[in-house]
């Protein structure tokens, strides 16, 4: 059986999210921050050198990546099922945004986190300019869920898998307000409405409100 | 034919050296950076609203986000070739440091050219614990390095490409110095004797020297 390593409020949940998506069982063991500083355990240092979560266990091999990880459990454990194929009309949207997440979406968040930590000045150039990336990173989403009910279209994907993260507990680490942008908020709501989320949520972070709004 | 919107000195190099290395035509459009603030120029924000590269053309399709553009050509365009698929013994190890690029190598590099420019002083807590987190990573690359020619193994792959940027061209943003890791530098050495890298680097950076030390 599949062992996942989840640390509570963290890009983890991506992953047993994906389970209870594809009804995959699998053996759930959570890893809580350091109360002070929001590190991360031991216990994940040394089951793999970055100590960040994901990772999961599937008899002798040990991964980590999150992209990986979903990658590796729909082909191997789910027969391809939540990923679009070449022959797909909407492969190209697919692969777009499945890889926006972690291209564009998780990294501007991540800066924009860092250097509000840095204590800058409200006008520092830098600072400005990468609010202004993420400003233009969530307008994108927001126009593409004008028309379509999910990321890849109207169908839900991996690729929604990948990105809700940014968009809700992410905000726990770096808070940004979303209500400008309608269209992502209405997404965020058809997510929270789905049973293999909230499973997944309820074992995860089962003490976490959830940053819908 | 697939059009290929390079900017000069950026991530889209890795789409010229995909084609080359899988011997694909293609037409090579070549933007150039603003000489002073060495953002991107506005021809990219008319192809894509995030103005970055790459972005390619193929019909009617217009596709950004280099690892979203690296399957797709692999899958549409090269039968598959450099990539490695689920029956592979290093399917697991092609997925991690394909997923590594985008998800640990290059935001870390991207992290630390920001706090670079914030301008903060040498010693802020945040400034160290990112430049320490770039030793991990750099860390980990050159232990995968030591008994592997390559990153998903002893055969060189689509992970390679997706990697190679942020150790050599990111350098020109944000320079680290890789003579601790010996690893890496015979692995770029590897790299830079590959006709079709050569042939790339030619193409969409004829006045760029390569920084493989």
């Amino acid at each position: 059986m599949l062992t996942i390593h989840h640390l509570g409020k963290s890009q983890s949940e991506r992953i047993v999210w994906l389970c209870e998506e594809l009804n995959i069982p699998y053996e759930l063991k959570i890893h809580d921050r350091d109360s002070v500083t929001m590190l991360s355990p031991p216990a994940l240092k040394e089951l793999h050198s970055l100590g960040a979560a994901p990772v999961i266990c599937d008899g002798d091999l040990v991964l980590a990546e999150s992209a990986a990880i979903v990658e590796y459990i729909i082909n191997i454990h789910g027969e391809g099922r939540l990923a679009l194929g070449p022959d797909h009309e909407n492969y190209a949207d697919y692969l777009y945004w499945f890889h926006f997440s972690n291209g564009n979406l998780q990294p501007v968040f991540g800066r924009n986190m860092m250097l509000n930590r840095a204590n800058l000045a409200s006008d520092n150039a830098i600072l400005l300019s990468t609010q202004g990336r993420l400003v233009k990173v969530l307008t994108l989403l927001n126009d593409r869920l004008e028309n379509n009910a999910y990321l890849a279209g109207q169908e839900f994907t991996a690729a929604d898998i990948m990105s809700v993260f940014s968009l809700t507990t992410m905000r726990y680490f770096f808070h940004w307000d979303l209500s400008p942008y309608g269209n992502i908020l209405k997404y965020l709501k058809r997510i929270s409405d789905r049973p293999a989320y909230q499973m997944a949520m309820r074992k995860g972070d089962p003490t976490m409100p959830l940053l819908f709004t």
